[in-house]
């Protein structure tokens, strides 16, 4: 399964075209629809106040409700693209952006309303697509999980990524804001309302699990190893400035007698399982059996309303910017359902499609 | 410029081929070896016994001394290869190895020797094939340095990411053990051989920059987006576990107003510059003309002399594993030129070769 | 410039989604239409009479009538889909169409109205990318030209490849029947006439040149050749079964002293040219600099009003299919500007875009 | 299973990397040499002096004489590069070879002797490479073979493309000139010794198929379809000048009604079958069950003895150039190997490795 993104924040529409959708799956578009709503701006107090329901016209590749296996477009309109509010900044490069280097990689051609195609808008295409890729890993008893690791510093509590509860997971995955400990999710929930009281954001980090992948797919090899597969898609999405995989960063400062997973022969079917999964699933860029497991950082939303420091990207004079408004002082619980998506899709291209 | 790797550990040799390389390169032998020195494993007290002195063989792409165009092959004859060494634990998975997966993904063809086409002997190829990137990219003046973040929790100083000092890097860089701050490297030192005293390995962090890559190469779309195609890179890197752009990590429990790097007017000629560098050079997965920084862990050598709880493929029953001996208790230092590697190919597939 | 289309025969719209267009390109949309035109039916009295007009919505990649450098998605709805049409022909296999071959691949999940995703009605899309591509080889002083090469056995005059008349084929482009001699396109369309009453559909041939391409673009290594470049493409047309560069076939009987082009010092400032272009304007894979040329060949509609012998893919049994009317006699002169386009976009691709 | 070619006529080595290999397929070295013999120069009195056994040495990817599933090096030293040979006519382009528009691509930097990278040795791998995926496709019932199908004008009998015997084409197969017709053969080689006799040398044609591939492999896209797929793979070997599927380029002067296949439910337990195989088995991209069958058409030999004119590519001066001896008259019978191995290993790229 492969995609190709398109459409700017304030163009007529966005979409997504799916290559590889295997034939005869059944397009659930309630399930779709629930998906593109765990995205949506404007589902909680503190979200943006763009209010769009991003519904999916699909325009190909479903024929009586499923999946033919012809290139899938799903489209989705912009109905609430209000334009006048990005003109006065034209030329300032907001900071934390992609303002300055859009502008000299396109020459100054590129559509500056709104982010245009780096606009976070372009992660709801991406949730459709992602929620087709989950309807056909279901297929094969795989699911996709996803919870706020942490927001302003506040941590969740943590998986046993070894044997993690996938009722709870799933149970925690319905709700707008995915959190193992609700108590520390009202903290966070806290810290993005006084964070948004100081025209200011807060950053945070999405734990995401992959249940039910069997042993012994990927390769070591460059452009087919698991890791490079998930990266590849995680870095694709707006914001996320790094990537672990199981125990990740922590690795630095462990011993090997600690790090290793060691193996106990515990599947009266299966193969040997790891005691602990500090690997993430994951031993040379091949799944070994355990849950895939990764966390990747979102950096605070830039769009903030304190002024800050920037310059005229056609005068090059010094200027200040305050983005006025309707950003959401937090992305990470929208961000969710994106990451589920993006590790989604990478998992899919694991599979062939035609044998 | 892309590459393909072939071999394995024990057997005849190993290799890459390289495409893209520009026609005319002069392929410089001497920085090549020292290059391929600064990996190759017997350089310290603190490394592997086993002494490969890794001289590459040129088999095709260069003329008269200077790169073709043509696919440019590098072979490394494997001269140390015991393969007696690996017999006795055959069907025992090592904890923390891709032993166990590459069972299943090889269906039990997998040449099992001494890690096979998984040993960390592969990495030999890509640090000459970095080292050919290198000279490619020191003709568009830029630069690829790293050294060690840290090593068993212990961190070396932190570099200024906006105006890091490239002669001070390009010093530290020639050393077999490139760290800021000395006395920090000594407690490093020290504690790689506590780790290999108690029979353990120990983790790490290696930071990497990419210095005059000019703004605006790159694209937020799957696929041509800098983080993506850094990525896919060091993840190709065994025993990398984590990726951080910039701040990374930190990103998570900052602010908005402390995470955006503000425009000043700096450069006489040429565009703004951001006054911190906390994105790592990079916005909407395009270079902004910042020096491109990155971090990867390192996970602890998993080959130990301690015992550990495994289980026998074949039967299927538990049992314990001890690797005894050649092994380096910390593969940071030679993985720094490695990550380096990755870098310089990373960076040189944005750069198309025809016109 | 690479694309991806999508869309079905008789479902809501059909697409493509163009990525590395350069920015700042105008979309002159006059030529756009004008392209379109060319490949619509109904345009004349040889023609289907399913008549669409083919409007082309730019979705995105367009900014203030630019390309943005944004992915840019065109999309056609398609008004005259009439679905009943093919319901009774479900499970006949069409002699000569996709059906049966679709039937397995999809495993009966094809969308089978119309041909569905294999319906030459997905040339629509592919001759709006060709016009978008042209447009940006033309600021390069590249143009793509193709005419009817024959028509059921009747040839066109031949062209000297070595120094076609530019603005000859510029002329004889613009019409709806392509040919460099009149005569025989008149006996060509007397040769369809014939075949239409008959119920039948009668094959051909076309001719296209690209000029303009300097020399130097490609490599003899697999997808880089030009060769395959533009074989990748045109193969993507339905009904295309053959593909000659320069002479082609005619290769086969001659010896090297005649097929060999000489070279000869003529142009003042440039490098040598050759006094024959046999070889098409390719020599290992790359451009010589001489105009590019090739040949398709397609094949008869496959849709035609005579009874043929097929199966019932449902029942194995024995039956019998004649297609009734809406469907050209012969596709050749639609198919112009379906070549030039796959003829465009695979030239399109020798260039990189960033730098 | 994907490959990369590597090497020059004259440098140390030439060879291929091949990725992709099932793991555990048995490598047949025998056949894999019987294959190379039937490549290699000398076998004949028809053919090149120059007289390299062409041994491969594996390097990688095989343990214990079965493939491992990781990359496979195949390697061949260059034993009789003779570049004295060469240094005469080093600026003279020759008439029908690549020396010029490598010499542009490569900006001067190629290696000029003997064609370099461009030279017909550089078969030799890609026969390698074929005869791997050969044995990997008979663990699946699949067949490739090819026949000469014309040389000098003279043709070889015609083959039912519907209904093949495949025990003939088998043993035809062996021979060092494989024609259907011997008394054809015995004039076709009287032309090339005749061509020899003058100085010059002869094209041919040669037809090839693909017995025992399942319908449904493959798909209309651009890029998956099979006709681009064994369209990209021929076009790589040097001197491919045309390609035709099934009928090829005779469909250009039919009608519909001939050139339909009409389909007959005659298999027992699989589905129809057509009666006749115009369309060389394939339909819309997607193999359809009967043999693939295509003919590429290969120019004479560039290289001949009568002198032709030329170009001084340094001075732009006019010149005379006469080729001496080594070579080929009639490349045509050692490149149906060739041309076998290229459709193995398109058809090889239909089949997933992983699941």
């Amino acid at each position: 399964m492969r995609y190709t993104l398109f459409g700017e924040s304030h163009g007529p529409a966005i979409g997504i075209v799916l290559q590889g959708v295997p034939p005869g799956l059944y397009l659930d578009m309630d399930f779709i629809a629930s998906e593109m709503a765990r995205r949506a701006p404007g589902a909680s107090a503190l979200s943006s106040s763009r209010s769009e329901r991003d519904v999916v016209r699909v325009l190909s590749g479903v024929f009586e409700g499923k999946a033919s296996g012809s290139p899938l477009c799903g489209l989705i309109e912009n109905t609430d693209a209000r334009s006048h509010d990005y003109a006065a900044t034209r030329w300032l490069a907001r900071p934390g952006h992609a303002d300055y280097a859009a502008h000299l990689r396109y020459k100054g051609f590129e559509d500056y309303r709104g982010g245009g195609h780096f606009s976070g808008r372009l992660t709801a295409p991406l949730v459709f697509a992602g929620a087709v890729a989950k309807l056909a890993l279901r297929g094969r008893g795989i699911e996709v999980f996803a919870h706020i690791a942490s927001i302003a510093g506040i941590e969740d509590a943590s998986l046993d990524l070894a044997s993690p509860d996938a009722g709870r997971l799933r149970d925690v995955g319905r709700g707008p804001f995915p959190v193992l400990d609700e108590a520390r999710g009202d903290a966070m929930r806290q810290a993005i309302l006084e964070a948004r009281a100081a025209g200011d954001s807060v950053g945070g980090a999405i734990q995401c699990l992959v249940l039910g992948l069997p042993a012994g797919l990927g390769s070591p090899d460059f452009d087919e190893n698991v890791e490079s597969l998930i990266a590849r898609h995680v870095f694709s999405i707006p914001a996320v400035k790094a990537l672990e995989f199981g125990t990740g960063k922590a690795f630095a400062s462990m011993r090997g007698s600690q790090a290793n997973d060691s193996f106990v022969p515990s599947r009266p079917e299966g193969g040997p399982v790891t005691a602990t999964n500090n690997n993430g699933g994951l031993n040379g860029g091949i799944t070994n059996g355990m849950p895939v497991a990764f966390t990747v950082t979102i950096k605070p939303t830039p769009s903030i309303a304190l002024e800050q420091d920037t310059v005229d990207m056609r005068s090059g004079q010094a200027a200040r910017i305050a983005i006025s408004g309707r950003h959401d002082p937090c992305i990470v619980p929208r961000a969710v359902p994106v990451v589920e998506a993006a590790a989604a899709l990478a998992v899919s291209e694991l599979f062939g499609v035609w044998l």
